[in-house]
C-alpha cells in the first residue's frame, strides 16, 4: 500500500499541474477568440515559459516513481489505479523529450499557428509551408525519443485514439469506401434537393440572437458555458465548470454556425456531464479524441439534422428570418441542411461526404511520416486528392490546405477520429433508441432526455474506461462499422429516393 | 558595479515574473469578461496558487539583495537605477507578508469579486458586507506587516500616487470644496439644460457599431487593443502590444458607453505609448494612479465632451439613431453631455460633481481605516454622505455603496486619485494648449495630434518619473490645483451663463 506522505505528494501534485493547465487553457482561448495580434511575440514568448514550468513539475522523477508504484498497486481503488496508470504514462511520454526543447516546440506552435491565420486570411500557402516542416521535425523528433517499438505515425494514431493504428484505420476507411462510394454516386446522380434559401444573407447579429436561443434549448448553461466567435470553432474544457465553444457566423449561410453550435455543445456537454467524483484530475476528460467526436457528431448529425430536433426551434428561426424562411416548411428546411454534394470545406461538408474529407487527410499524414509525400508543394497534392475524392479543386488555398487548423501544432493522428468518431454516433444512437423514443421526445422539446441517456451511458465515465470498454457498456458490444454505413445508406436512400 | 552573473539573474527574473504576471493579468481579463460563474471556485483556487507561485518569485532574497545593490549602483544607467529602486520597492513591500497569507488573501479577493457582484445583482448590501470585513482586516494586517512610521491609510494613499498623505488630499479636497460648492450651487439654481434626448431608447447593437467606429476615431488600434463589455467598464494593460478595455451598454443612454470608451481609450493609449525600450519591465506602466486618471479624464473630458471633438464623429452618431438625435444639433448635444446635476452614480457622473463622489469615497475610507466608521451599516453611512454633499440618496445599493467594484479587492487609496488625476488633466491641457490650437485640429479630424502632444509629454516616461516630475517637464511647473478650478469654473460659468 502507497504511503499516506506520497499519496499527500501525488495529491499536491495533481493540483499543481491543474492550475498551470488552466492558465495555459485560459491563455489559449484569449489568443484564439479576442487577444491582439500585436502582443503574440511577447505573450507567446512568455506562455512557453510557463508551459515550460508546467513540464517541470510534470516530469518531477520523484512522482513519476510514485505513479509507476500507484499505478500497480493493489490496494488502491479502481479509480485511482486508472487515475495514476494514465498520469503515470502521460509523464512517461512527456519526460522523454528534453525540456529546452519542449519550450521551444511550445513557441514554435504559437507562432506557426500565428502563421497559419495570416496565410490562410492572405490565401497564401507559401507563408504557411517553413512552419509546417519545422512543426513535423520537432513531432518527429519528439515522438523518436520515446524509443517505442511501434511505427512513428501509429504511436500518434494512439495517442488520439488508444488502440487504433494504421492497420485498423485503413480497414475502417477501405470498409467506408467500399459501400460509400456507391452510394454517394447514386446520390450524385440522384434529383437535386432544393436548398438555396440556405445561402441567402442572414444578419449575423440575428443569428447570433438565434443561437442564444439554441444554446438555452442545448441546455447549454450560461452558469457553465460560454460560446465566443472564432475563424474555426473549436471547444476548450477549461476547467471545472467552465467549457468555452465557439462558432463562425457565416453571412450568406444559415445552416453553418447552427450546426457548429449543435457539434461544439456536444462536446462541451460531454465534458460537463462527467462524475463531479473526477473534479480536478485525468479522469475528469473525455476518453479519447474518437469518443469526443462521437458525442459532438451525434448532437450534430443525429439529432440536429432531425426533423423532430428542430420541430420546436424551426418557428422562431422563421420568426428570426421571416423574409428568408416564411415559405420554407420544416421537412424542406431539414432536407436542405441534409444535401450530401462534394464540396471543397470539411467543416461544411455534408455528412455523407464528410469521411472522405477526412480519408484525405489521412492518407497525407500517412505519406507525410513514411516519406511518400512532402511539404512542398503539399497544397497540390492536397488539391489532387481533392480531385481524386470528391471530384472537387479548391482555387484558393484558405479553402483548401489551409482551411483546418490542427497542422498548424501539429496534431497529426487527430483527423482520422472524426470519422470514427461519426461511427461510434450511429452504435450509441442505435442503443438510445432501444430505451428512448428519440423522435418523440425532441418534438415535445425535451433534448434533455437524449443527453440524460448518454451521461448515463457514456458521458460521466471521463476516462475512467477506454473507448471500447464505455461503446461496450453503453451499447453491448464492442465497436461495429456495420451501424454507421446501414444508417448512412438508409437515410440517404430515403432522402434520395434512390 | 554590478557582476555580470548577477545582472543575467535580474533580467531572468525579470521575464520570469512578467510571465506569471501575464499569466494572471490574462486569468483576471477573462474572468471579468467571459468566464462562466460556475467554474469560479475552481479557478479561484488555482488562479490564488499561482499568484503564490509569483510571489515566492517576486520575494526570492537573493534577487532581493541584487535590486538593493543595484538601486544604489552609481556606474548603472539611470533607467536601470530607477527600475531596480521600483522593483526593489515592490519587492520590499510584498516579502514582509508571509507566502500562505498572500495567497489565502488571493482567493479571498476572487471570492469578494463575486460576492460584490451577487451583491450588486441582487441588491443586497448584505451579501458583500461580510466579504468586505475580511477584506479590511486583511489590508489592515498587510500593511502592519511593513513596520512602516507612516499612518496605515497614508501608506494606502502613497501606494496608488507616490507622494501623497490625508494632509495633501485633506488640502486638495478643501480647495475643491472652497470653489466648487458656492459654483455647483449657482449651476443647480440656473436655468436646466434640455438633455432628455440623450436618455431615449438607443439598441445597444448600434451603439457597439457606432463605437467600433469610435475606437477607430480614438485610433484605438486592433493590432494592440481589443474591447469588450462588463458590468464596470475597466482596461488592463494585460502585456507589451496588448491593451485590454470593456465598455457598458446602457440601453437608456447614449452618452454613457461613448464616454467610458474614450475614457478606457485614454488609460490604454497611455499605457502603449511608453517608450519600447522599457517593454517588458517595471518602467513600461504609467506612473501612479493619479497620471493615469488624468490621460482616461483628459480624453473623456477635456476632449471628449467638446463640439471640437465630436464636430466629425456626431453625423454618423446622427446617422446611426436618426429618429433620436435628427433635430438635435451638435451644440444642443454638446450641452447635453456636459449638463451638472447631482446624481447618484460616479461613473454617470458629470464632470463638475464628480469630485464630490470622490470626496464621500475618501471620507468613509479614512474613517474606515481611523475607526471612526464601521463596516456594518456602511450603506446607511454612503447614503448619508451622498445626502450632505449632493443632496441625493440611492433607493438601491447597486447605485449606493454597490455601484464600484474597487473596495471588493481592497483597492483602498485609489479613488482619491481619480480626483487628482482629473485636476493634473486641466494642468496638461493649459501645456498643450500652447504648442497646439486643439479646436481646429479636433475640428479636422486630427485626434492623433492631441495624442502625440501626450506620448512626448508624458506617455512615453511610463515609470520613469515621478508624477510631480513628469507634470514638470509637460507643463513647466509643479502640481497646481487652480489651473483645474479655473476650468471648471470657466467652463460651467459659460455653459449655464452665470
Amino acid at each position: 500500500m502507497i504511503s499516506s506522505e506520497k499519496l499527500q505528494k501525488y495529491k499536491d501534485w495533481i493540483f499543481r499541474t491543474s492550475a498551470y493547465r488552466m492558465a495555459l487553457n485560459i491563455i489559449s482561448i484569449d489568443k484564439m477568440t479576442v487577444a491582439p495580434a500585436g502582443g503574440s511575440a511577447y505573450r507567446d514568448a512568455r506562455t512557453a515559459f510557463l508551459a515550460g514550468e508546467l513540464f517541470t513539475i510534470e516530469t518531477d522523477p520523484e512522482i513519476f516513481s510514485i505513479l509507476a508504484e500507484m499505478k500497480d498497486d493493489e490496494d488502491l481503488d479502481g479509480d485511482t489505479k486508472r487515475a495514476a496508470y494514465l498520469y503515470w504514462k502521460g509523464t512517461r511520454d512527456t519526460m522523454c523529450i528534453p525540456k529546452e526543447e519542449f519550450v521551444e516546440a511550445a513557441e514554435l506552435m504559437d507562432a506557426s499557428y500565428d502563421a497559419w491565420l495570416k496565410a490562410k486570411k492572405e490565401d497564401d500557402y507559401s507563408i504557411f509551408e517553413p512552419y509546417l516542416k519545422k512543426v513535423i521535425e520537432v513531432r518527429r523528433k519528439f515522438y523518436s525519443y520515446r524509443n517505442s517499438d511501434m511505427d512513428l505515425y501509429d504511436q500518434m494514431l494512439d495517442d488520439y485514439e488508444p488502440g487504433m493504428n494504421r492497420e485498423k484505420y485503413d480497414a475502417f476507411f477501405a470498409a467506408l469506401k467500399e459501400r460509400l462510394i456507391p452510394l454517394i454516386q447514386k446520390v450524385t446522380a440522384a434529383k437535386r434537393i432544393e436548398d438555396s434559401f440556405l445561402y441567402q444573407n442572414y444578419d449575423p447579429a440575428l443569428q447570433k440572437q438565434f443561437t442564444d436561443h439554441l444554446l438555452a434549448y442545448l441546455h447549454f448553461d450560461p452558469e457553465w458555458g460560454y460560446q465566443n466567435e472564432t475563424e474555426h470553432p473549436f471547444t476548450s474544457w477549461t476547467c471545472e465548470n467552465d467549457c468555452r465553444t465557439t462558432t463562425k457566423y457565416v453571412e450568406n449561410n444559415i445552416a453553418s454556425a447552427m450546426l457548429s453550435t449543435i457539434h461544439e455543445v456536444g462536446h462541451a456537454t460531454y465534458e460537463h456531464d462527467i462524475d463531479d467524483a473526477y473534479d480536478g484530475m485525468i479522469l475528469s476528460e473525455g476518453v479519447s479524441s474518437g469518443m469526443h467526436e462521437s458525442q459532438s457528431r451525434l448532437f450534430e448529425n443525429y439529432l440536429g439534422r432531425t426533423e423532430a430536433f428542430w420541430s420546436t426551434l424551426y418557428p422562431k428561426l422563421q420568426e428570426t428570418f421571416p423574409e428568408q424562411l416564411k415559405d420554407v416548411s420544416l421537412k424542406e428546411f431539414i432536407d436542405a441542411v441534409n444535401v450530401s454534394v462534394p464540396s471543397l470545406v470539411r467543416t461544411e461538408a455534408d455528412e455523407l461526404t464528410y469521411p472522405l474529407h477526412i480519408m484525405v487527410r489521412y492518407e497525407i499524414e500517412k505519406g507525410l511520416f513514411d516519406g511518400t509525400i512532402s511539404v512542398e508543394g503539399l497544397d497540390q497534392t492536397w488539391n489532387a486528392k481533392y480531385r481524386e475524392y470528391l471530384g472537387v479543386e479548391a482555387d484558393k488555398a484558405s479553402e483548401g490546405i489551409l482551411q483546418d487548423v490542427h497542422w498548424s501544432d501539429g496534431s497529426f493522428g487527430y483527423f482520422p477520429t472524426y470519422a470514427l468518431g461519426s461511427a461510434f454516433s450511429a452504435q450509441f444512437m442505435h442503443a438510445m433508441r432501444r430505451d428512448i423514443d428519440v423522435e418523440s421526445v425532441l418534438k415535445e422539446g425535451r433534448f434533455d432526455v437524449c443527453v440524460n441517456w448518454l451521461k448515463e451511458h457514456v458521458h460521466r465515465y471521463g476516462c475512467r474506461y477506454d473507448a471500447d470498454e464505455v461503446l461496450r457498456r453503453a451499447t453491448g458490444e464492442s465497436f461495429n462499422v456495420n451501424y454507421y454505413l446501414d444508417y448512412l445508406e438508409e437515410k440517404y436512400t430515403k432522402l434520395y429516393h434512390l
